[in-house]
């Protein structure tokens, strides 16, 4: 989580100005590559890393040492990792797997194929595999799926001092010393002592007085964007993981947290995109799994847009006499759209963030219908100008502006209710995409605007 | 950032449980607030009081002790805080600004009427009130608006036990004590030493021997994102922040980047949705505030999409000729706007994670093209037999089913090259919304509908 001492030498942010010589050294004097990058920082390592081709990230690894390269490989995205290390000999591959974190090391052999993946495992001591395979079982997503073995565990019968001790001597070992986790002898978690107590406590004071016996904790199944909330909402540095029986089984850093939340905003904004999210980068994803992610969204919401058709079919009497209604159709059609999807994104958003709750539909309506409605007051005005321009017909123009204000009306409080109901039948409202909205809004808006039309207009 | 022994006592997630309890004492016994709410962790008393009227806050943050009632107020949005703040007495709320942290003391003046600022500034220690007026002269979103200057400050010229017995002095004091900072004289920043360092090394190794020299810090007007960025990449547990001539003047702590990350994950969400982006929740911010965030960006498209009037306009002859064409033009704009808008929301995202660069561009308008190719193929044989089964016309089927083709291709085209054209300009990708290339998307479908459907039919 923290530097220490061992990266003393590290350079920070150096990567750009280095990735041209690294790419001369891969092809010309491979050989060089250890000393050439032993300043950089992992990260920074791993950000040149990413810019590589396959087969030169794998000269790449092959001539960095082997903590280096746990160290560079822990950083990539799953694509590029499962990429890298297929490419290696096992026996190098787990050589380079045994020096990772136990949670890193679990994340890295769920990439890889099944096949290489086992040949990988057994190469690993005995230990090391069984671990990782008690971490495989858990979820991706779930807290067991997160958490490290490696933390401070202190006995309740300890004083302060000793605590203090036996913390130093595990210093090296775990993944942070800064909060240590207090079990009793059937391994139940019983309490949890930040080092800044055990600093400022008097040597002697019984642990069981210094620790908190209050905390948060999270199953092992826990959802990753729960584990996720409990860190940022109580400021932790790290959280416990327990099973049913209150047995401690690891921890959760925070810096785990900070990138499951960006995974998570990637998904949601992915989701209202009408794009099913994708476990790696754009360019890491295979260009089938892009394209599988997004053609079974667009092909439903092409489905949903067929409605439009009978809908105008309806209206072919009005439209054959006042061709003029379509040249506003398009522009009728997008402002209920889009205020659809300006009120789709405020709610999903609002409900994540728990800012708007279920109990909310009826605020949520009246808002959005004033809201739409001095809009669609404000742009019915614009409509109804330009129409009279276009087309020198009053009546015309009078059914434009009213459409104008009556869609986005009806995008304001649709997409503003939509996401509420999704919630409430239990689903995530970041489904709810802007485009979905969107296609429900052109059948509404059609109603709307030729239902106008047809009452209002002399033919 | 940890809890202290201080905190022992403390419930964890009682909230929803206590809230209609705490309803009750507010109107009918609020002496009795203290007591009952006592056992809560702040973050939950916040939670409940984010439920709670504007008065019935303001009766229960009177009737706490003041240092509770910092550490609640803390919690709270910037609307809901300006809110309660400002119905206190100065007098109080100079008290309950007193036991807040600089940072967060700072925000909360930030967020009050400069007339009511003045007077609970007036009312600080002089101390209090030159710290955070410091704080405040710096952007709201950068380094400076972020940090705090409570820390661990170290000589370079101490041993590594007298620089534990410093930590141990002002830990009471100080934000973090897990990473200390090493100034020299002057205040320059010269190293940067973590906790668990200090504790495994001798006591009598030189400072100078124990310290990181090679360390990452952010200038004081570094925007937030990329604070946000430096201490996710390198997995910090607080980021020092330095002015110009590299002297040190406060630190970031994880948990704040961590409320950034959320923040800028709904500012992007929110931009791509074509809100501009609300510096509170959806039901704290004032309808005003929601209305005008929507009605510019629903104005701008608005006006855009007037452009579709010409463009048919243009092909009014050919749909006198075939009004059947106009059944389809919902389907045929919403499936070019909504390749679009996956597309761009696909390439927004990977520009904000860096998985896609500027320099990409030909990359991504290859992939696109072949993407919109083969997802526009399947849906255009769709579009085709449904033309076919209502108009009984296979030369306007034809037109349609090449339409859809084209316009998937066009729209995921255009969607993936105008985010990357947006940052080459300069700005960020994030304000290209979904619906703002619905819209251009709507313009291009038109024209290559009816070109198609010119060259194709029958009249």
């Amino acid at each position: 989580m923290t530097p220490t001492s061992t990266e003393r030498k590290v350079r920070y942010g150096a990567a750009r100005l280095l990735a041209p010589e690294i790419d001369e050294l891969i092809r010309e004097a491979p050989g060089e590559l250890a000393e050439a990058t032993e300043s950089l920082h992992p990260a920074d390592l791993a950000e040149i890393a990413e810019d590589l081709s396959a087969e030169d990230l794998v000269v790449l690894i092959n001539h960095i040492p082997v903590e280096r390269a746990a160290d560079v490989i822990g950083y990539l995205g799953a694509g590029l990792l499962k990429e890298v290390l297929s490419a290696l000999h096992p026996e190098r591959a787990a050589l380079v797997l045994r020096d990772m974190s136990p949670d890193e090391r679990a994340d890295a052999v769920a990439a890889l194929e099944r096949e290489f993946a086992e040949s990988v495992l057994a190469r690993l001591p005995k230990s090391d595999r069984e671990e990782t395979r008690r971490l495989l079982a858990y979820p991706r997503h779930s807290a067991g799926g997160l958490m490290t073995p490696d933390f401070v565990r202190l006995s309740p019968d300890l004083k302060a001092g000793d605590a203090l001790d036996e913390t130093k001597r595990v210093a090296k070992d775990v993944e942070t010393i800064y909060t240590a986790y207090v079990a009793d002898a059937a391994g139940k978690l019983v309490g949890v002592v930040s080092l800044r107590d055990l600093l400022t406590v008097a040597p002697d004071t019984p642990l069981r007085e210094v620790m908190l016996t209050d905390f948060v904790s999270a199953n092992v199944y826990t959802d990753q964007e729960e584990v996720a909330n409990l860190i940022s909402k109580y400021d932790l540095l790290s959280l416990p993981v327990t099973d049913a029986e209150a047995r401690l089984l690891g921890i959760i850093t925070v810096d785990d947290v900070v990138d499951v939340l960006v995974e998570e905003a990637t998904e949601d904004v992915q989701k209202m995109g009408a794009v099913t999210p994708l476990d790696a980068g754009y360019f890491e994803a295979s260009f089938w799994t892009v394209a599988r992610s997004r053609a079974g969204w667009l092909a439903m919401i092409f489905l949903g847009e067929l409605l439009t058709t009978p809908a105008l079919q309806h209206y072919e009497k009005t439209i054959q006499g006042a061709v003029h209604l379509v040249l506003f159709l398009p522009l009728i059609l997008s402002t209920g759209g889009n205020s659809g999807s300006q009120s789709a994104t405020l709610i999903t958003r609002a409900l994540a963030l728990g800012d708007v709750r279920g109990k909310d539909a009826g605020r949520v309506a009246m808002r959005e219908l004033l809201t739409g409605f001095l809009m669609g007051a404000f742009l019915s005005l614009i409509g109804l100008g330009r129409a009279v321009w276009v087309t020198h017909r009053f009546d015309l123009a009078i059914a434009v502006g009213l459409a104008v204000i009556s869609v986005a009306m009806a995008g304001a409080l649709l997409g503003g209710l939509i996401p509420i109901l999704v919630r409430r039948l239990g689903y995530d409202p970041a489904v709810v995409s802007s485009p979905a909205v969107a296609s429900l809004l052109d059948v509404t808006g059609i109603v709307i605007y030729f239902t106008i039309a047809t009452a209002i207009i002399r033919m």
